[in-house]
């Protein structure tokens, strides 16, 4: 299976980065399968219904979010119709939405994709850990689903490699999102699990993490109330990975960056 | 001037992946001035005096630290002695050691190197900002230096991004080390300075951040204490960025990353 | 019901203090029930199987710990024996121990101790409020025990006030920890169950929350590794707090600090 | 001299109570000198300035601050014309207003009242303990005023205690706020400085921390955006400190806690 996973879209220049690239890519790489972050994607605070159903239009399968899920109100309402978004796993049991859905390509194949946020240095979650382990519990490569992504949602990446290595062998794909910068480490673990630290923003990197500067830096050296924050406007880079799975074993077999548009050097899979 | 830094370099096998390479480097790619972070060197935690001898006498020109760089108590006695080796600038006034140091090349030409720690998700310390821009404030590229390198050791994305547009057009590169993870979203700043989140670390990476993963992983599962945290001892990948300068200006014309040895996708600026 | 809970004992200055006053409080004041929490019993840093033992030879019922749980390893071999000895019931599923006892007095009444952690300022366990409703599920004043006791070791004071009144009606005291400083709330919550944001240390306050003072202060104001901390010696004030239940509701009558020995102002319940 | 402080005034039922007794508690307890924080006294969050100028008027001397301080951005630009509020000294340079005032009492006496936050689980401002030190440099008890009193705004009670020790001898009075729950550990250290780790809130008790219970419960135990947090309405407590000094040194002769109206436990000084 040919996956592409992008990480948080912020703002307009984010969804216009990705949503002008996606048909085009979908067809160039041969994809299989699109997974995008986008808690980020309604003026860099959370989803807005609209976008979302744009996105799951535009050739999106799968929409992970984070500890901004809920900034948009709207989607609470929404996200138990659609259960092509998915929120992290580890929030507590009456949260609504699923942390987990499996998908149905074209042809018939299956994918599982998670969501599940870390907790150092975030907001106390149940744990990670044993929420994934459970629900992994539930599914197989090679016999329930051809492939599993999950997108851990996390600041710290120790937490990163050590969910990466405690999953590896059982999953196709484990790669961070959430501190919207792409890591150079993307590899294929041990037992055979691709891996990235993190996915990278889809968004203007001429920015703090996708905002705008001044403000940004302002909160850093003065200790007032400052403006707003907004996202940055400047063309997007997209970001994120691709990988290629064995669908008889669900394991890696490549994976590469891919980096397209904005500031950052450009990259796309060569298989 | 041509500039190389490297990251975090994690227990022995950091050092010989940086010591087996840096002279052949050095010729190779021309390179007039070279930094490490060296907080991790000694088994992990800190530096020893010995070990920080031997790369100061194999190629390294400075040694920055950060929040382990009093693990080994026997650097506080010899880091007064030894201006090569840089600790964050931003403890407090008493602390031995310095948070800067100016370098004169063999041909002369001299560069400031500067150190210094974030507080998002770590130990409360004087503001990285206001010290950076203080020291700033006596020294000039195009003027008293060549160049400005400053390290900046920190947790957050948010904080590293907005340091290094605090000090877009002032210094030669911003570079982030402590996540132990290379970020591929090297760039050249608006107004002229090199960037990367973080330059990664010189270790085993199939490990968590350099230390073997059994241990690691039992942390965030088990909520007991678990054996010691010890490097794992798989080869070393040495990841850091190669800036060139303008000597006039000081600011950057090009960047590459380089990640050599070990796991990580292999990279050398072709420069 | 005559309880009394006592908070963390702090070294030997603090074992001292309880194990002079233990017998005589019990006959003066005619205690059915004493629990203390011992997680720095043992030189400030965990509690050993034999100080357990004499504290539970000498008239503690039950000991409660913290995230100190585990710094003295014997403990972790010695706790499944002895059931008196809880720790936080939100560990994870394999942690040692328990998280709660059903204790019978002499005259068969049956009193069930909980001890949890609060997660706000501190490391990552499983969501308290759901644990300890969970458990609670499973026990009712009146029916089941004739009281309950929950000792919440948290850091903030937002965390313990909002799960003492979410368990409000449904226990006899929730009471916290860890601060190591008593507090002067103590008041009966609206549905009737007896509350305290923290009983206070066993220990010496003329310190840093029980420690020596010099190294104590020191860490805030050097950034640098210092003298190990050491429990203070002085004169220990032994805090608490007493309450008197009804049996068959299982709420409080009547709740007043208890306060003896050392620097602070001195009270004793007087009823 | 004869001082009252009082803890964070929490919205209208915080400052009725205040507002209502003040003029009593000056003649009945002989006060010369009323110091109050008030960071919450609009609506839980922040300082209008039509009520500090009210309680300036109704028999407080000092008003401090803390996290809170800008929540009401009209107070910024008001603090500059009224040096009898106080913001946390450890606020970087450029900040509006001052971290320290010296007023004169009606018979010549002055006193220094300082603000200042902790940094242990709060926002990373200056070093507290340096900010006192050198401003403490340019005052002396017995000499250039006749007390001090130093209202420490933290999270941590380790931090609170080394902060008093650090200041023992050399101020009249330090206490703490920002938990909003009263300790009871009010003691002369060994020097002859008053300390109190928390003064605890003027507000409603039957709340957390100030604010109506079922919003407040619901954050910890659903991870979702919920109802805003308002100011609990029922009769406050109104919690404090007051202290009698020596003219002379400024020491601490005798102080005790006072807590009158609403919940908890009533209790007046007695000198
Ligand atoms: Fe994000
Ligand atoms: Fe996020
Ligand atoms: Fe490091
Ligand atoms: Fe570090
Ligand atoms: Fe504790
Ligand atoms: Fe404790
Ligand atoms: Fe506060
Ligand atoms: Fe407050």
């Amino acid at each position: 299976m040919r996956i592409l996973f992008l990480g948080d879209i912020v703002g307009r220049t984010g969804r216009d980065g990705v949503l002008s690239r996606l048909s085009g890519l979908r067809t160039q790489l041969g994809l299989d399968l699109v997974v995008v972050n986008a808690e980020n994607a309604s003026h860099g605070f959370g989803l807005s219904p609209a976008i979302a159903t744009t996105l799951l239009q535009s050739g999106v399968d799968v929409i992970t979010l984070g500890n901004h899920a809920w900034d948009r109100r709207d989607l609470i309402g929404h996200i138990d119709g659609e259960p092509r978004i998915i929120r992290p796993l580890n929030y507590p049991p009456a949260t609504p939405g699923q942390g987990s859905v499996v998908v149905a390509l074209a042809d018939g194949r299956k994918a599982l994709v998670v969501n599940v946020m870390g907790r150092l240095f975030m907001d106390p979650l149940d744990d990670p850990f044993r929420c994934t382990n459970e629900l992994l519990g539930k599914h197989r490569m090679g016999a329930t689903v051809h492939a599993i992504v999950v997108d851990i949602h996390a600041e710290a990446t120790s937490e990163k490699w050590a969910f990466g290595h405690m999953l590896d062998g059982r999953v196709s794909l484990v790669v961070g999102t959430h501190t919207h910068t792409p890591t150079a480490d993307h590899r294929i673990l041990a037992a055979g699990t691709a891996f990235q630290t993190d996915a990278g923003m889809c968004g203007d990197y001429n920015s703090v993490i996708g905002m705008t500067k001044e403000p940004a830096v302002a909160r850093f050296v003065r200790k007032m109330p400052g403006e707003r924050l907004q996202p940055s406007e400047g063309e997007a880079t997209i970001c994120g990975i691709m990988v290629e799975t064995d669908d008889a074993t669900g394991l890696a077999r490549r994976l590469a960056p891919l980096r397209q548009g904005g500031l950052l050097a450009q990259t796309l899979p060569d298989f």
